[in-house]
């Protein structure tokens, strides 16, 4: 689980045919790495295979010959591969609205070192969490919306994107409908917090909508956003038992607890290099 | 939990308005019965009152005289109420296709104790199930179903039901829609397990559309059918984990265990008069 | 399960006897009060009867009236009350180590108004969590430990207790052993958070323990102190799925979020006056 | 998850030292095997490598040769291996007293093909459950215990695990001590399910003491025996939830359900070469 400090990560994807675990792992070898943990799945349906390998370096270990080497070896099988250094913390945007119990939770977790990321800063289109993100000194921007120019304040956080050069943009209930091309651009590296089991729920005050139908379980839904945005890869799904007693105002409350835990977990996931993309679902490895 | 072998149950429910449950509590004090649980809920969104006491009748109890005093006091508060005796065991259909994991569960509880009922007939339009009712010495009833007339099937399923003096029907994986007419008959004393987290994935194959979205999560809904066959007051979910590696079969399989126990949970609250209907909604006291 | 912010809770509990539920409930009658909801347990093992009440107060209440009103009736049956208006917030004192998690998450649930409690101080034996406390404005004593002097440092503690007029005390992570004469000071009025499924590997670094056992789930227990620290009343637990790749720092990671959750949720059954002792149980209505 | 008809299963262990997932890997791919699940973990305390992985076989597959080339490979490495063929099936034998939930569940997961496995005899030291495997036309082997002669009932059992080639044996609840003799023999091969959180609770009685200690959680643990019974290597755990209105009784009813889920896994497990000892620990891959 806890990777040593001194311990890489490969992933790779690419369609299933005869020889794939092998050039990985014999290149691996070839190298002198050591593979502390390896996990591979070929999806019979999706005719795809995915691999993540956790390895150790030789001494002298020489990074840009390895991906040269690997990349030609992995060419012949449509591969595309990710090579992740130790200690690797990926730059992350977040993007709330007046919530804070996800943001609270996140900066946390990084702070305490649980999750491996270096927040570089929060956007909002309220003033509210700014004395959070002042107390963790991180740099908070709030963009209010102009309900008649809403691609105004969109292009404003994509500057910010743009600027820290962040990997991830992390939705911490942000409440906010993104427009096509944002989503567009976030694609695969943008995850959202939906609070309910998608897909039942979708859109609005999904927990007012889950106490009309007298569910006695309320869950929330971490995934990355694609076009539809209540619609992306699911990643992680966290649940909860509820009864008569709940009123809206309780399932509101119970769900933060299952948010928090949710989005972190998929952050870790998706930190970890542990999520890959297929087709319209994802695999975690 | 487990009531001692002379505990009673009365359970009540009335528009909520001052003093219900002192007319409940003052005469079962004034008839000498000793209150072993109470449990009572005031519902303010539905404004409608929700009573289970559970108690020891006194030396000499008069259950008729119980009944009518009760009764009395009731009305004024338009208050429907019901008395179980103890070591109640309500007479039950099990309706069944070919699936048995669900009838087998239930057959198994009943005959250790642990569902205090007496099945007293299986219905299926199959006659895959027999040998195990059999074994059982429970009736086993195979009704073919006639595509040009699916009224005459479920006139003779009714037939049984009237036959038996079933109080409850379970529609342990039927499989079949029934019509709006035996739905009505059998509004509030017949509970549907359905394999998925309702009101997702409602309809046909639940598990191969929970696989086409990719859910970290797959469930079981048992509920008390109603003139949509999927929409009936919902009673008990359960829920499991799962992930990429889980083909359709596989939530299949996985999702016997889940339906088996969620059925089994709803059974023994209506046995154990827990369950009360508040609009499409349940109360589980 | 949210009281409306004009709802009262009384909570009572007496040896076995016929009438307790009536001299409760009458008496909430005849004062005009409309009860949202009720439960009461009558344990027919230590022969003891518990009774938690939510009302509403009628107009032109008189609290000091119902005070003596009730105690009149309650003697007869021996019966222990406590009686707690709307908008009741204890007043508490927190005392931590180094690790911040459960002080994080406390004083977050304070903040957004989810544990109605007022923290009025956070005593500890490093100064490493001054920050977190004085971010949320509340005072933080630092009372470092004198190996030769041990008492010296718990009457500092007392002290901060007894000048805040602190009502419940809180040990988020204290990882002290207290003395039996602090122990019986705050019998019933201290809650732990001990992080095992106790009472399986009390102690010294439980995840260590559960790593060597090889256990599949790991836990964290909410407790009551008694004079044996790790043996006091159980309120809540909480636990978590592990396998072979959890290492102890994995199992101690894992652990903090089943800690904080596990601790928040006897606190708030506390604060709601739902906790009973029992003997050396406790019953949570 | 589930293997196609068509999959082996391989398995190994060995020390830690570079070079063991490509002495696996190297060889399955030379030998034409297609890999379509694939999972190894370097266990850095204990260091020791687990593999497994599921290959399809290339057309004409030579099993003989495979093992020959396959244990030349490993010998340098000290790497014990296991090659299972598709649609294995072991012989088990299944050890009962007088309680039956777990026997119900184990031969009904059999039945419906869930669990691959040919219950070859069912043992019990009482009569009460044969009707139970004559229904599943299992033979059933009532071999008293004479108090002044264990050793002789022991050699009963015995006897039928050898006539019969069984390669696993199921503890039921069998409620026995085993004799360290018999432990020894079927050190690595008997799955035993103890009814606690072990090592929580061990001995005779666990729901009684668990009542007694007021715990909120209870659980069960299925793991293989060793010379002493309730403390060899874990490989699953299961938990529930209860209050204090469970009496007793009720812990017992509760567990049930836990036991046969938990004892079901852990078989699954077995049975599917997923579990590797490690010293006093699994590894479940």
């Amino acid at each position: 689980m806890s990777r040593a400090p001194d311990t890489w990560i490969l992933t790779a994807d690419c369609p299933s045919v005869l020889g794939t675990v092998d050039a990985v792992t014999r290149f691996l070898f070839e190298q002198g790495c050591y593979v502390t943990e390896h996990h591979s799945f070929d999806d019979r349906l999706s005719a795809r295979f995915f691999i993540r390998v956790e390895f150790r370096q030789p001494e002298g270990f020489d990074e840009q010959g390895f991906r040269a080497g690997l990349a030609e070896r992995a060419e012949a099988f449509g591969m595309v591969f990710e090579l992740t250094p130790p200690n690797y913390r990926p730059k992350v945007v977040i993007m709330v609205s007046k919530a804070d119990h996800c943001l609270n939770d996140l900066l946390y977790r990084q702070r305490i070192g649980q999750l491996s990321m270096d927040v570089v800063a929060v956007v909002s289109n309220h003033p509210d969490l700014k004395p959070l993100a002042d107390w963790h000194q991180i740099p908070y921007h709030h963009f209010p919306l102009d309900p008649n120019d809403k691609p105004a304040q969109e292009r404003q956080v994509w500057q910010v994107i743009e600027d820290t050069g962040a990997e991830l943009v992390i939705l911490a209930r942000y409440m906010q409908v993104l427009s096509p091309e944002l989503c567009r651009k976030l694609d695969g590296k943008a995850i959202n917090i939906h609070h309910s089991l998608l897909p039942g729920f979708k859109g609005a005050k999904p927990y007012h909508q889950a106490y009309n139908k007298g569910v006695k379980l309320v869950g929330a839904t971490a995934h990355y956003i694609n076009n539809d945005l209540d619609e992306g890869p699911i990643i992680a799904q966290g649940v909860e038992v509820v009864d008569h007693s709940h009123y809206p105002e309780d399932l509101i409350a119970k769900g933060r607890d299952i948010e928090g835990l949710t989005l972190a977990r998929a952050v870790g996931y998706h930190i970890e290099r542990r999520v890959f993309l297929n087709a319209n679902r994802t695999v975690v490895l």
